[in-house]
């Protein structure tokens, strides 16, 4: 039997992780994060494929490719949040769910932070938890994803 | 050696939990959510309180208790999270770490569910993960609580 | 057979009617207006319950009861009117007709008076019509009842 | 002894009634409450003229005509309620009360729809009581105009 | 040699003037100020039509009329001021110099009529000067059209 | 078999085509236009009705008209577009398929005239393509009858 | 018998009067404009006199020096017009009647010249009518205060 | 004779005082203010009682209850100054003179503190005086009332 | 004699055009659509190139192409109508006329929807005819085409 | 050793104080008010110098003074409140405590006077204690600076 | 041959230059900052005219004079930046090119430093450049001005 | 010894200098622009690397680059200035000085062009210098690396 898989897509800028602002995003890297994603998955029965990208159009591409490749996404969109009704479309386009994950508490910082474009066609989302927002964004979207295998 | 104590607290209308609108809320009742977080509690070496009220100065008052009796605050604050500064400056008042839950994805309803007074002042948010965020909720109070105990 | 019942429920500084600014709210009581309602109770075959209170936890314990005891509720909100997502997520968890009065024209009044939150849950709005509001409230409520009972 | 009589007036599209959006304006004609109106009005001691028109202009003269010719005015103003400041201006002119009625609950549909350039002009403002709206505002009309008979 | 024509325009309910708030509009009728206009357009040397509509449409056809008919027009547009974009369009649409009169001062008033659509549109806007309002704009547009005709 | 009928309606001072502003509008005059219409008409299987008037309420009653005349309308509603509730309210009332037309790109205009009432209440939007945005609409309309009819 | 006399104000960039943007303000110096102002003073019974200063304190300073000397004030604020609380509470201080002038139509400018702090504080106002504006208000004080002294 | 009364009402938060963020609002606790504020009665001719109340519903019960019992009411409505219309409205009720207190300089803060409920129902609003603006608010509160006496 | 040429741009998502969405977007995929253009542009005499991106820069780069290669473009700009004013400052850049298209009703959709960067820039903008709107588009650019190569 | 100096400085219209609007401001004049504060000064141990002007300019070059000559300002700013932001620099500059005294209530005043520049660069604000508001100020201020001297 | 005069104007408060908030404003006095505009003014050409006030007319008088004595305007216009409408006017009056220079970048400051009456009427605008910005602003004025006159 | 080394980035459209609306950019074409740039850093003892891209992700890559390789950043971010979150974040995360240049005057442009994302995170920002701006920022840069580098 297959596992079910998940898409684990970061933004503009996550490339930065660990020397960005540790104050605000701590100082794990990436390739830490993504670890402890594949490891929670290892755990929670879930295969996981972490991607990275700067470009809008990229992460519209992936997404696209999860129609036929993943049963759902845990995203942290970054900055393109804010701005970029095109990634929401393309999260609606391929209906599957989607975790949206913020690793600092956006609600603390500047007021253009406080508006997702994402939020509205997300299923869930996970704000300020550090990076243990991916693991427990896994975790839910292990819960999600079982029952829909189950049935 | 004391376990880290938690408080978990419900807001107005939320004693309503499985009967209210289950096409938003979910079918399980709030004692079986609270049976949930205790459960978990015990997995996570935390103890557990769980109080509900549908009074803005009860959830108030609980708050403030919290500054000598629990070490963290897990919240579902209803409809309160839109209207109530008091209870914001409550949580401010205790300075002790509060994680924000609500079951629904609120960005997929009406704006004023868009606002939080709660959220500048919460140390994370968790929207519509169903009644799973609280458990996910209590997995991160853990992790916040050891590094402070350890330390 | 038993009677339809109806809640008739009054709101924050409501029981200082006929002291406070009777230029506005008239010269009768709440006294008056509660008797008021129990005759006409009478004459539309409703059996009415007449609460005040100036807590909207209270106000929105008792709409909760309305879930297994009333079959409606004629509400005054008061100036809970403007400010509480907490009765109006109350009112629609209850799943009740709710008819919203106001005993004053709240649209000659300061400009936060014109947003209500309870409107767009309520069946119906009655505004400036004094105290005879509440009548002309159980009068449409009568006729809503009777239509749900034949059926 | 002359009864006092009353303008039932009815805005634009409103002659449409009972075949517009049947799900919003329930399934009576312009024509069935019309003749509910007079009904009432015998029942209240009133002498009703019902009119319609899609023109503002025509609604405008008839309220100049109550100058001298009615008591006080029933009137649902349709859409002209959200742009007509005309109207309004026409209602202060002639210093009679009105009753503004709309017969579904404005407040469950567009924001557009929520501001009212008559009902800071009208005596009293009856929303979302289907037809049964105009009887209820012929009720509180017939106790105003009473008093000022009286008087 | 012909004298300029000049079209004198009354808007909605300012058939009322004289009997409506007198308060805020003085005691004179519609008809003694279309004669005060008169008489000024003969000490002016300007030919003088007055007319008044409550209709928006007719007071539009007048002003297209106003292309081959009238050089320049003195417009009180009453309560369309605030909501006629069509009033406005067909003042541009027939290229005629424009005066807006307003007897009352609209700025000591409610904020929505602090705003026209007309006044961009218009030459000049006199505002506040009671009825003298008519014959100070019929000055000016004396002082307009000399200069066009003497060219 | 009969042909299915179009209403082509123009609203207020469409009439002054071909001689207002022409920079913006064109040069051709609104019966040019109208046999213009009627000429795609013939080569597009379609009926056609044209109609013009600066009177909202004739607007109204013409677009009431086509619940039981015509299948479709065509509407350039000039300036109402940007304050008529009562046409858009006309238009959901018939239940007709309507497509707005505006000759100008009113996107390059007065930010006033970049919202629509009736937009939301149309099928379709055709901006800016001069006298030819007729046509196309036509085009438009003849495919979405064709469908109608057929079934 | 003494004549009413009139103070006639300028305010801050008239001085540039005749040299500052011709095409918006036309040809006339200041000091041509207040020579027409005192020969209309001479026609029509006022006593004139002609001040201007760039100086918001020097403003305020004369109109509080009307309380004592002058009967009326006729003033053209210039940009103060738009900034200046302090010269509308001068205003309100002195209790004497003020009538606002603007050479040119500020609503066909930019949007912040479209509010005036002085227009709701002042008797009327003459808006576009080039330097005439200024001999219209003197007619319009001239009968204001032919009623004051008369009484 | 009897001495003049004062209700002083603490709200929401105002019990953590001296524990609560002292760099805002001071090392002293409620009880030392309270005691201050008695000291300062004797020393003012006043009768003084102390109350505190986290519930909404409370202070609008000791509000009313001023009615009758007291002559004046010091009250620093905590963060219900910006949520309670309901309070605003008690203070209407009962128709004493209020002086809102404020601790810190709540125009330092948050924007949502900039607006206050019960500022234009006061008499006098102190801001930023630390715990001294309870005393100046009684020698207010002792002139106001010595003049009402004497009178 | 070269035909003119005509670039047919498709923003971001619509290559999912037929699989996403179908009851907004319909059930032509992409390549129908394009196969669609090419065939109207051979009935028009218009050369089309067709093209689509999920990148902003990728259609910058096309826009600035156009420069030198084609005559006109037909563009859905998708999602990044209402965020890119990189893709409208492109277009200005190159000074060919555009035609905006929109397959549904943008004015139907959430409020974001309702403003479009690109029609200010845009010669003609087409809304919610379907996949026709890019027919009719080429219509209306092959008529302004050929104005301009006949002259 | 030297008493601590406080400035007291009055800004616009205050030189009217006792003549201007006795309903809002009270029937003292400057002069009453000023030899009020030096009395005050006396008793409490502070020099007082007491000044006022109309010119935005001259409160600046007063308040740079203070740099010096001061240890602290009592501002009524008038009209500027509303308006200076280079008074609120000017403060900002000179880093001396000043406290902010309105006479009137502003709160219950047009709402462009519920916005101060100054509250947020003060120390304190005292609002509609009359004239007695500058006797607190001074109170507060002789606290403010006995701390200071004493460190 | 004549250098090329410019005037370097410096607003309200910018007296205090080297003392007031050095963190923002930096150490430079005043005059260190005029003596190296007039360097940097002998460097390319120039002649320098150094002028500071804290009266906004005085600000305005100096522009005036520029229209016969200065070939260009280098201006801080302080705090008058934001609220100063009667600068911006003198500065279109005199048709001179002026460069707007900020010390401190005013975008990382409040928000109602944001915006600027000065920039759209400015040549220029050189924020955050500290006291070179100055000599910046100088540079390009030789600039500007040298290919006016070798026109 | 190194010099240091500055980054010259433009974005979107700026490829089009020289063809693109001379009347606002100039006739200079980007590679004259960036001649001029290392003419300029020759000059002031600073290594210039000048690139340019339409990609947002190319933009943001660059920016991370300059973490290892440059010492600061001139950026024209074209029309990313006023929709790019992500390239802000890229310029905090780098933390490496950032002087934005346009070379047009945006605040004489449209309202949406008001507004930067950039400001806020950069050092410094030089507006409608033309293309000197890319200079004067080059010297601005060189004085704040020379400090550093002295350091």
């Amino acid at each position: 039997m297959q596992l079910p898989s998940v898409l684990v897509l970061n933004g503009p800028n996550l490339n930065l992780l660990g020397t960005r602002e540790p104050a605000i995003y701590g100082a794990q890297t990436l390739s830490d994060v993504e670890q402890m994603c594949r490891d929670a998955g290892r755990r929670l029965g879930l295969e996981i494929d972490c991607r990275q990208s700067n470009a809008e159009h990229q992460l519209i591409d992936w997404i696209h490719e999860s129609r036929t490749r993943f049963d759902g996404i845990v995203m942290n969109p970054g900055a393109y949040t804010h701005t970029s009704v095109a990634i929401a479309d393309a999260i609606v386009g391929v209906a599957k769910p989607v975790i949206e994950v913020h690793i600092s508490n956006v609600h603390k910082r500047e007021a253009f932070r406080h508006h997702s474009y994402i939020s509205p066609v997300a299923e869930s989302v996970i704000i300020g938890c550090g990076t243990q927002g991916y693991v427990l964004a896994l975790e839910r979207m292990a819960a999600l994803l079982e029952k829909k295998v189950v049935k």
